[in-house]
């Protein structure tokens, strides 16, 4: 049987909740205070979960501190202290709600963890507020 | 590929466990200081994931302050401050633990959100017991 | 100097907040649902700290686990999975508020811990609701 | 002997550490990354401590809830999900280290709540950085 | 549908990660701080999660309780305040990575458990490194 | 008034606590399981405090990441994935106690840190005992 191993890591963010197809007025509705024009943020924590066979010569799935540095190197430098909506390509388009922002986190890390592994991202907006993605 | 969000919610109520089709020395028994005539209290935790297609509009799977509104409707104001024995009508018959409440709630909520979307809780009666529903 | 250590325990009880020499209006403005007929309920978070010199042949101030068994037979055997109201006597005339069972554990310990040890007590009744007493 | 009550609550803003009488090449040696031109953000969680006398009536220093709503009011309705920098009139000038942002909310609540009652605020930036105002 | 309870227990240990059949040079390179030759430890929080029906007299899918005596019994006598390396035989040849850790548990645990009911362990070794046995 | 500011870190150790004045007999009852030959372990969370004025230039009281690095510098570097019996010399002839560590810690800030500064030391073995020092 498969063992999953988890690394949480955080970065804090600004965003703002904006679709720019839509009126002011629609944005206002939809999304409240998350449309504030000035953008707002949060402290992001993150949960990298990946899934495999345990090596008997070392015991480990993934090697903690190697999970470590690949998020710290792909995820949280392009997202810790910056503003989402003006600072990535990603999401000038996309929407950055938590959703958008674990599918995306997603993406960027099976490019760059042995196809072999399965990966899973849980993402904490708030400790009130949580996706995980994909779905059980 | 499908996403679950997580909504965190709380409610504070009194609970007994007792079968009365049992003699209060089997309920003693089994249930301990449980039992206890008079009550005893917890702080429940409850977390609601509700799993689905992100809507490319929004950004959202379902919109969180809509989630939230509904577990408050529906579930705070029907638990919480309150004794579930004594004050509402499923726990009269049924044994509050915190098995039968999870199921309960989950009961409540299908009815109340969008049948495409699936829905899980887990509950906290203690920081050291809790419990999933439906199971992964 | 001195050193403090602290051991975090924890109980269930139920409870209602009521003035008996208030109408069940003035009771219902003034505690809201916390006045429930039925009672509800808390997780409680007990924190007490001891304050001293380290004895230099044990390197502790107080034992720990000395501390834990003070807490358990003396505060968690009277309140945990009790009705505080109807199971105790302290709390029938008093009024089971948070700050008013800070102060009472407090008296029950300064008895129970050798008197050159400064005691303060921690308690939270939820996550966002707390009391500390003595003050600092 | 007097009690402090405490009530926890939370707000997620954006911001910027920048000094304007300062060169970028300064700023951006001193604030390093939380000097991002764009700002980023943080859920900032509040302690609010209050201390005084219990009234024998109620049981209570101050009724919690009164004390959530005096800084849902004052404090969250100011800062939930604003840009300190952009959107306040007190971080135009000062910068908002969580240093300056204490004292500030310390300095609106005192105001607002009965000049008996002693107040000290505890401000988490992060789970790991934080501040007391004013010290012990 | 099937509900899992969860209970939480913890235990304080300490270990070293060495493959006895490598050279020094080559354990510092792969096991880093985790290879000092005098041990280190920590405090590990385990997760132990029960999947079954729900007894209708009791309204338990296992009594929490027996539940948390099984786990005291097997694990925490053998593992708590124990040199993991030193004091147990599993682990004089096995690794005591928290993966070997955490299969070796769910392997004592499913002995000793009814075996209608599934069991998952949940090991965390620090607050950021953590494992789930068997993967969803 | 004075702002403090609080910065949290951990380090992850092994250690024993033994009394070599006494018999293992003595030992064995004074400190029970913690006693055990083969040391076992803990995650230490450290919370240092720094008290002082606000400095108007930068709103700091002490930059927070350069509080981190004299604590990773001074404190983790010394401890962090050690035996504290072995492999440092002030826990040779000291027994390794959360109050010692503490104390021992707060010895070798207040030489690294500002002299205009206040310093304090909370410590944690585990969530549920910690110290702190010096006393409030």
């Amino acid at each position: 049987m498969k063992v999953t191993v988890c690394r949480k890591e955080h970065f804090n963010a600004a965003h703002r909740l904006h679709n720019s197809n839509w009126s002011d007025e629609k944005n206002l509705a939809i999304f409240g205070k998350c449309n504030n024009l000035n953008f707002h943020g949060h402290n992001y924590e993150l949960i990298v979960k990946v899934t495999g066979q345990i090596d008997p010569d070392t015991g480990y799935v993934i090697d903690m501190k190697l999970l470590s540095d690949i998020i710290k190197k792909n995820i949280l430098e392009r997202y810790d202290h910056k503003n989402l909506n003006l600072d990535t390509e990603e999401f000038k388009s996309k929407i950055p709600t938590v959703e958008n922002i674990a599918v995306e986190i997603w993406n960027i890390l099976k490019e760059k963890i042995n196809k072999q592994l399965e990966i899973k991202v849980i993402l904490y907006e708030t400790e009130r507020n949580f996706v995980e993605y994909p779905s059980y």
